[in-house]
């Protein structure tokens, strides 16, 4: 592997500027103001694929589009799958990023942008690497596709229906996917556990317009009232979801996973003073990276009513409205979430007011096989590339796709994140580490060697 | 007084011209960028006085300034003092405003803006009465002094300290003030109590910034989720407030006050049809009108947090706010509200977040004395401007002003209401009956000749 180190060494400013390149064009999946931008990274993502002479196609949905590519079959090498995402999270509150979001800005080994983490850098170093074994060998050692679409921050909406229809196209033994963490600064880790995530929209209705507190205020229900009630019963003050039918599927952890999460080097202390907080918080009875990892959350995301602006107004409010979202568990189903939560709002909610409950979009936790041999392969690839074996770790997060994967291609994902917890992903001032960039490529470049000699 | 209805008549036209023109100015005096559109209403105020050779002042204060007027003393009659406000509500949200708030539009017998009715209508009708004696008579049958102040939106901060060192020269026998409503269309009323009020705003902070839901969800207490079950915990699904201490100091209703409120022509469906709700809700045991005019009250008035954008953002927000009020009624004390407020708060915010309240604007409720011949020679007055003898009510709005008159100058106020329930005050479309602003500087005209005579 020395001629693609080498390789790798040799273009490392080169890779860094394509980066910053992709980081400018503000593909926000979320906001219809950036439709153009977003298309603008599809293409940018395919530009690359076509500079190395790789099939590729960028592929329009009823959303927004996605970048297909594929190396040649290798006989008797297994076929991977890189998935990945070009859409960035909205940069609100824009107030709070030191650099803009999108004109990334060097700061103390750091590259900062939105989308720096999650997942263009990330997403970036499977096709560095990919470039890399092209140029210097003239192809890889087994088959890559590649799947990159631009509505993951938005629930990847119109993928699942594209993997249905096109799971012969993409048939492979395995996914690899690049849009999580290490478990701490130099100390990889190989994520084989997910949550899912079931994300609402509630908008809770009143009077016909909004009236003076003082002259109707007591006769009728305040909907900004209504709505605190009815959220505030969602979860009790011990961490639990009030929902009836909400645990039912919940898979618990085993002994062996609760042993194995002790024995990880993680500072309570040390992560409450990251985030700031003036005490850690959460379900009863779990550590802090049970609750993290495996237990299921419920958040409010957004929160309005009323007037909030400068100055008191006297006003009782028409309306009110909140995004709230469940972090899921393996096993848990966002649909019957879903249908456990219509069931709970009808029984809670006050009279006097009518709500709208509006499903934004879900997805099913995931949790990998430990003794696959890809796994294994994943491993060494790594500690060739980070100079450390990785840990197996869960995230909090959500890729719904994983599931998807599973269901329409049967093959299981490798989460290997080249992340960092404290990057900011969807916060103001998100980044990458720049070694981790160049590590990323480095080990993504050998992971083709151990897959195909697995 | 044929000689001044005749003139009241005639004028009829220059009256309404001269409303618009007051209306035309954005006199918002929450919001520091109409700064200068609040003191050029003061000062066109002034300006009528002026044109009737009326002494009168624009008197600065730390806040918006305050307009002051008065007319010769006259032995052996009594002194009133006419109070009112020129500085409006937000006109937020504008998108639901038929004709912009600031630029008046008349329809089906109706003027819409901002201020028509609260209180720059219902204000100008004792200036345009003023008018009518002084070119008609050369001047008035008493003593009027005019008190306009620019700050009652915002809690009159600078008022109470302004009748404190001013109490001679404003010193009175009773306060007219109209800023209030008929009991219904044609139903003239006196109303003789009013609802305080304590307006409170809370910011709950938890991380240092906003957070990935997935990543960090579940190991720290979302702020929006504490704000959320702190509010829900300051009532019961009964309507009853949950502060300790808070009815401690409640003014019971009277029975004959009950049963008097119970032979107004009131009409619960028609009132629930015309605010638009699917029914009306309050406190257990008590009537509508009791609910609006005579029992405390807990609105959220504004509330923020997170993404409130399109589409969904899976963010844990870093801080959550809420502006709330509290309506008082008599004997209520907004400071000791407050204070059980906070011992309140203490006990219930969750661990894992800050807090902190924000003291916005507080004021006393009011019941004046029934017997009082002022309020008899009110009721004439009223009863010859409109043809109808007035009804006697409470609202369940807040003139904390009124209690600081009765603190410094020992007088009671006369509340002598020209607008309407559905005039939506502090909503958009706020709008006043036209024939209610010619009614009202009317029985303002005999107001002058019946207190006088007493």
């Amino acid at each position: 592997m020395r001629d693609i180190q080498h390789y790798l060494r040799s273009r490392a400013a080169d890779f860094e500027e394509d980066l910053c390149r992709l980081l400018r064009i503000p593909s926000v999946s979320a906001d219809g103001k950036y439709r153009s931008d977003v298309e603008r990274a599809a293409q940018w993502i395919a530009d690359q694929f076509e500079r190395l002479g790789v099939a590729r196609e960028v592929i329009p949905t009823a959303g927004h589009p996605l970048v297909y590519a594929e190396t040649p079959a290798v006989p008797g090498a297994p076929r991977v799958l890189v998935y990945g995402h070009y859409d960035v999270q909205p940069p609100d509150p824009l107030g709070e990023w030191i650099s803009p979001p999108f004109e990334p800005t060097r700061r103390d080994g750091d590259l900062f942008a939105r989308g720096a983490t999650d997942d263009k850098g990330q997403l970036l170093t499977h096709v560095k690497s990919l470039e890399a074994w092209m140029r210097v060998r003239g192809g890889l050692p087994l088959q890559v596709k590649f799947l990159i679409e631009g509505e993951e921050e938005v629930g990847s909406e119109h993928l699942d229906g594209f993997l249905r229809a096109n799971a012969e196209r993409l048939a492979c033994d395995v996914v690899v996917i690049s849009d999580s963490s290490q478990f701490s600064p130099d100390l990889p880790a190989i994520t084989y556990g997910l949550r899912g995530i079931a994300y609402f929209e509630l908008r809770v209705t009143g009077p016909r317009q909004d009236l003076h507190s003082g002259t109707f205020g007591g006769s009728i229900m305040n909907p900004a009232n209504a709505l605190t009630a009815i959220l505030a019963r969602l979860i009790d003050d011990r961490g639990r979801i009030q929902v009836p039918g909400f645990y039912d599927d919940v898979l618990p952890l085993t002994d062996q996973e609760r042993s194995q999460f002790r024995a990880l080097p993680f500072d309570e202390d040390r992560f409450q003073g990251r985030i700031g907080v003036p005490k850690l918080h959460g379900e009863d009875g779990y550590t802090t990276l049970e609750r993290r990892w495996a237990r299921p959350t419920f958040d409010i995301n957004g929160l309005w009513s009323g007037y909030q602006g400068e100055g008191s107004k006297t006003v009782l409010p028409a309306r009110a409205g909140a995004k709230f979202s469940f972090r899921l568990v393996p096993n848990q189903n966002p649909a019957k979430v879903a249908e456990c939560l219509r069931g709970f709002l009808a029984s809670v909610c006050p009279p006097g007011v009518t709500y709208e409950l509006i499903e934004m979009h879900g997805g099913a936790g995931y949790v990998a096989d430990l003794s696959s041999p890809y796994l294994a392969a994943a491993a060494r690839a790594i500690e060739r590339g980070f100079g450390t074996a990785p840990v197996f770790i869960r995230e909090g997060g959500s890729i719904p796709i994983v599931s998807s994967f599973r269901k329409h291609l049967k093959a299981d994902s490798l989460l290997l994140g080249w992340g960092l917890d404290d990057d900011n992903a969807h916060g103001p001032n998100e980044k990458l580490r720049i070694a981790d960039f160049h590590r990323g490529i480095a080990a993504s470049a050998h992971l083709w060697n151990e897959l195909a000699s697995r």
